[in-house]
């Protein structure tokens, strides 16, 4: 039986990998892991069984150790708390569904603890492509993707040999936004940003998506999973995501992965890679689907993108900045403290005042993200 | 060095298959054969130098043999001429490229000879792949497809389990005459038959194309090449010919190989496979493409395909009398003698009047060929 530990469980990506489990019933989940959220956790702790239990925020631990006293489970806290479970010694996949930077030094330690890795966490490779590839092949451990995108490629690869890849074309539904100007944008509210036209996800990622910054950290991504350079990947707007995205290789052909709008089917392919599985759920019926629509990407208007191929073309610790400089303005954002195009402004100037690190160790990561974070709260 | 020897080099797939060959420059090609147009083999024999070439008309081989007298080449005839380059002891892959049931007993004996199939001939499966494909999993050789919806399929299934096959989609330009209604088609004419939309061909498969029999052809090589129930493949209709084909998997999954339409690019995957190698020529480009869409195939005015399903479900000696029967029927559409509809009629009439024959012999589909040829001369 698979024994699997989950950091982030509470979370979107987290609560759809349980469903998989469900519905599967033949792997092991031997840790939960959440900020927070002891409610969640203890209801997931109750019907999964897991042997460990991480929960980051002190508090929230000793709450839910004492809701848990009835159950044989190990209570672990903190970053220490984390690593503990990303390196179980029983575990065969860690499934990185946490968000954020938080997620970079546990992924490091499951690798060097030989674990697969199912990776949703954007950061890690993001942040830190350029030290968990090395390792990750070193090592011999497999990093499974676990977003609609880069699954997709992933199984359009599958068998195939890489050095045949002649482009990697990234889909994108374009956001709530598209065919929106500057203009525009210029007084567009959090809730209309929260409208994406076909996936339901996190806020974060929901606002990410209105940017096009999603698609720039996808493409930061796909260069580091496929080992391609950045003029090899191509963003292709595909409005009603029915395309997950596509390789073109040498001899011009275009391997596609379709399929209707559901997460379960990334975790589900990662999870029992390269086996496919019976997954519950709606299939696309191409006698009713009509058309699937193509447009080049607004980079003028969105500049999430452009600015996001800038700062991966920069490397080093450029694409950190990106990110964190992002991370803090769609907060602000979400809380309704600076506009929607004020995101591209603090990520613009954040880019502009950095000076880049080149091949930074994770401690320089760290300290970029927070020198960033400092920047965006002295200036905003 | 690669060896291969070709079947009906002289027409559109063996002339491609020689593109193939010289653009790549390391394939050795051992046998040309041809049923009579000796103006072009002699020039084939003269760039190409193979060590033999059957010319299947006694009077061709004739010229050719006093044509060809200062080159050290063995000029062979008739049926025994092609099952002799067929089997020939130094080749690797046999491109049977040749049209009509006259390519099932060489590729029979190809196959017990130990040789890879590059399958072009629509005949050999649709009439015999009872017959051809236990012998070739026998044989330990590969049927490799050599049309743009069998090699699609072959590409998205490459690397993959095929018991994780859901569904078969194979795709469909709908022909010329898509949108038309039976009584609009009361009074095409061959000219109007023979205008593809999309992909430049020989006439009676473009003639096919029009009719849908071409694609209910492909069913019944799809449910051979790949081992799935009827029931599993579906015909959708993609007017611009840009996905080849697609497989949906148990997860929901669809895999879709798509690009621009050119023969050259299945025809050098099934030489070179499982090697993808640089092609020269157009690429799509999804920045401009626009859309792609999708429609259900109108069967009620298209009997081309619920013929052929009919005729793939009844099995044993019917798709043999399908084949046939549409076989003359679309020569004499070509020579003026019947209108478009009566195609219908004639490959109707003579499944009606069919008695099957269960798991025929190879004498058996070729004894049920001759008797289909027989009432439709003496009827039409």
């Amino acid at each position: 039986m698979k024994k699997i530990a989950i950091l982030g469980s509470t979370g979107s990506i987290g609560t759809q990998t349980l469903e998989v489990v469900e519905n599967n019933g033949d792997i092991q989940v031997e840790a939960l892991s959440a900020n927070g959220n002891v409610d969640l956790l203890e209801k997931q702790a109750r019907k999964f069984k897991p042997s460990v239990i991480a929960v980051f925020r002190e508090d929230a631990a000793k709450e839910l150790k004492e809701r848990l006293k009835d159950m044989n489970i190990r209570i672990v806290t903190g970053m220490d708390g984390l690593i503990e479970i990303a390196t179980l010694p029983e575990t065969d996949i860690l499934v990185t569904a946490i968000v954020g930077m938080i997620g970079i030094l546990p992924t490091i330690e499951a690798i060097k603890a030989g674990k697969d890795i199912a990776l949703a966490n954007k950061e890690t490779l993001v942040t830190a492509g350029h030290i968990i590839m090395p390792l990750a092949e070193r090592m011999g451990v497999q990093i499974l993707p676990v977003d609609s995108e880069h699954s997709a490629i992933f199984q359009a690869l599958h068998g195939e040999d890489r050095g045949g890849i002649e482009k990697i074309l990234i889909t994108a539904s374009g956001g709530p936004f598209r065919g929106k100007n500057r203009a525009e944008l210029e007084n567009v509210q959090v809730e209309d940003a929260l409208k994406h036209p076909n996936w339901s996800m996190g806020q974060k990622i929901t606002i990410d998506s209105a940017t096009l910054v999603n698609k720039g950290l996808e493409v930061m991504e796909a260069k580091w999973l496929f080992g391609v350079d950045l003029d090899r990947i191509q963003v292709v707007v595909q409005p009603k995501s029915i395309i997950h995205s596509m390789v073109e290789f040498k001899d011009g052909a275009v391997i596609a992965q379709l399929g209707t709008p559901d997460m379960k089917l990334p975790i589900q392919y990662a999870l029992y890679y390269p086996e496919r599985r019976y997954l519950p759920g709606d299939r696309l019926d191409f006698w009713k689907l009509k058309e699937i629509t193509f447009e080049k990407p607004d980079t003028d208007t969105f500049l999430g993108l452009p600015l996001a191929f800038q700062a991966a073309r920069t490397g080093g610790s450029m694409p950190t900045v990106f990110n964190a400089a992002n991370e803090r303005a769609v907060s602000k954002f979400l809380h309704r403290k600076i506009r929607f195009l004020d995101i591209y402004d603090i990520i613009s100037d954040a880019m502009e005042h950095h000076k880049v690190i080149p091949n930074p160790s994770i401690e320089e990561i760290l300290a970029a993200e927070q020198a960033t974070y400092e920047r965006i709260e002295s200036r905003w």
